[in-house]
């Protein structure tokens, strides 16, 4: 058990955000409206932009990194800095370092409570792509929409899945989402009909952000991998189960899933994540060379969950509890296969998981899953029941890694369904 | 018949680009390599940005527009600035107008030969979607893959069915394309192997560039997506089959497609086209009322070609010619669908029409089509036979439209294929 590092700013026991986590998100507050780069570290943002402008954090060549809108510049800069970065961060913050605690000018300057800042999206996202990675969950969908005796197709056991998403929906946590509308296929009719969407689900992710760009034709090996990621957030992949139904064949999801998609505003490094490293489950068959690698710590021991809260509620229930660990595709394979046909990653681009299942239904990752496609509805703490979300509920996810005496969290991912839009029309 | 513009400059009678053309792009030349925006008219590419820093083609606000390196804050000035723009250019250079024409110091500046430019990527894409439009295409994808008797799936005739592509690997034309390796599974072996694509293919398309930005959860109503649009731009949508086939349930093509996706340099805009606008085919059934739009005019009538020129072959053989008219589903109803759910568009998206075949072989926009999967090569003039493309063969398509004696061209968009890379292993 290692030593644990102190701050000289006071951290509650189990934040999420102690001196060894320190993620990077973009903010704003009321004094300043620009959006800019901060860490969290227990209830407080710590403004990079101000601590730059002073001196601290700055790369060789001078460029301002944090004074940006986007983290891109700063991830940009590359692994070496991040490292750089997060030492220098860490002994700044530190209990017996004076050159900050003792300089209560500064402290004024960088010192924000979260709860005044506003968080934006923290990365401009180039690139979003989403697999298909946990076999539990493609398991489960297999079972429900297929033969529960070939559940897994094929092709499933020998590449992760995946497929391109809409960046341009991709919005932040707090951000509400109007339940989409679109086309419905009813058992009983020949044709489709235009409906708001009657089966609107979440799906509990994480994400890794790119980052470091490759070529055009240059795939990245899977031993390389790992140096193209910048750290992950929560993800959760809002799905429109009736329309995607409908619309997925045979060139798969579209309009049921570019609605929205919500990512936590924290960015947590795989550096803060190094003491959570675990094996990923065992690949049978042995995957392709290309796609080979050691899954005796090529996963992360994070634990999720979900939580439903409805309108005029002022609590939420725990609906889901899973991990991370429970992926059986590793995000390098994920990256490596993205490339290995030579499209090109970006800074900044975005890669979820696929939704996480767990092997028993209480660490389902969907309602789909969860109510087995509404077939067992959830009774809610109030006594209202829910097959799907429904107009006003707001979806919380949270993700944490935990051992000894060490927390680091992600924060959470929120979001509200608001009514869909009126047509003024019926079709 | 109106009557044609004339300009000081001489323009060849078959060239792509009259003054009634005036498509935009992106050129840098030997004595200034900045990219920049131009316009072609005939074998010239006129210089924007030195034409704005002499006052002409300003906007009211005085921001520079064309000495950027994409289209994007042209385009996102509005279509009213489109028109004045394109009003101005016309007047400019003109035959009669003596201010540009008798200013030879200024013309020296501005006219560049297009033989000595290079043309980059016109616009920055920030999200790229292809669609499935064409019906010919897709009944005979459905009968080669699954029954011919229900060729068309059941969802085609009532949506224009479309997936996100990657936005990072769209490349222009002339840039060159590294063969793709992946999982192929044959048919006789049980697990999938490791192997350079062995059925590479181009796809024929056109795609269209959004001109208007618009909000998450606002769908865009049909009556104003023509609003919407900039221009339009020659498309190949490179596929490797073999990859696809085995990668795309249930989420769709992947990898088959992410490796590159070539555009023409030049942006047609819609009012160039204006003069061939046609019908589009009925559409039976009705389309739900988000989707109606009448079809009397709701197309355009422009004549597409592919050309297979072999390495070392200094000629190439016309191999498919065929027509946009053909599309079942307008590029207005394409945009409208992919907002109906709340997805928001952004200045500079690429839309891929979907594989444009006719009615007949010798229309049919790919190689999968044209030799029916491999079952009948194709013989080109040089006595080699194709089944699909061989290393170091280009791909040429080109476009234009042609009534009395005008004709609106789109150039070309070629590209050459590269053998693959040596990964140094075998599976």
């Amino acid at each position: 058990m290692s030593k644990r590092l102190k701050s000289f700013v006071e951290i509650a026991a189990h934040s999420d955000f102690p001196l060894e986590n320190l993620p990077y998100g973009i903010f704003s507050e009321k004094h300043n409206s620009q959006p800019r780069a901060g860490v969290a570290l227990g209830e407080w943002v710590i403004d990079l932009a101000v601590l730059e402008a002073h001196g601290y954090c700055k790369v060789a060549d001078g460029k301002l990194l944090f004074n940006q809108p986007t983290l891109n510049m700063f991830i940009e800069s590359g692994k070496t800095n991040w490292s750089k970065v997060r030492a220098e961060l860490q002994a700044l913050l530190s209990a017996d370092n004076p050159d900050l605690r003792d300089n209560q000018t500064l402290r004024d300057q960088v010192f924000f409570k979260q709860s005044d800042v506003k968080m934006h999206i923290p990365v401009h996202i180039s690139g979003y792509t989403d697999f298909y990675s946990s076999k539990e969950h493609a398991t489960n969908v297999g079972c429900m929409f297929r033969d529960p005796k070939n559940a897994l197709l094929p092709n499933w056991s020998e590449l992760p899945v995946g497929y391109n998403g809409r960046a341009s929906s991709v919005i932040v946590s707090g951000t509400d989402i109007v339940r989409p509308s679109g086309q419905i296929k009813l058992p009983d009719s020949e044709r489709p009909v235009f409906s708001a969407c009657r089966k609107l689900d979440f799906e509990l992710e994480t994400g890794f952000i790119v980052g470091k760009s490759s070529q055009l034709g240059q795939p990245v090996p899977i031993e390389n991998a790992w140096d193209h990621i910048f750290g992950m957030v929560l993800f959760n992949d809002w799905s429109a189960r009736d329309l995607q139904q409908w619309e997925y064949v045979p060139l798969g999801p579209f309009n049921a899933k570019t609605f929205a998609s919500s990512i936590s505003p924290w960015i947590v490094t795989l550096e803060a994540l190094e003491p959570f490293k675990t094996s990923s489950p065992e690949q049978e068959p042995k995957p392709l060379a290309y796609l080979r690698e050691d899954n005796s710590s090529n996963s992360y021991d994070i634990h999720l969950s979900v939580e439903i809260q409805p309108e005029n509620d002022d609590k939420s229930d725990v609906i889901c509890k899973t991990n991370f660990k429970y992926m059986y595709w590793s995000m390098a394979q994920q990256l490596t296969h993205h490339t290995i046909a030579g499209c090109n990653l970006q800074v900044g681009d975005l890669m979820g998981s696929g939704t996480i299942s767990g092997p028993t239904p209480d660490s389902y990752g969907s309602l789909l899953e969860i109510t087995w496609n509404a077939t067992k509805p959830l009774t809610l703490s109030n006594g209202e029941q829910r097959n799907f979300i429904q107009d006003g509920d707001t979806i919380i996810m949270k993700g944490y890694c935990e051992k000894d005496d060490l927390r680091i969290g992600f924060g959470e991912v929120s979001g509200k369904i608001l009514p869909a839009v009126d047509f003024g029309f019926t079709q």
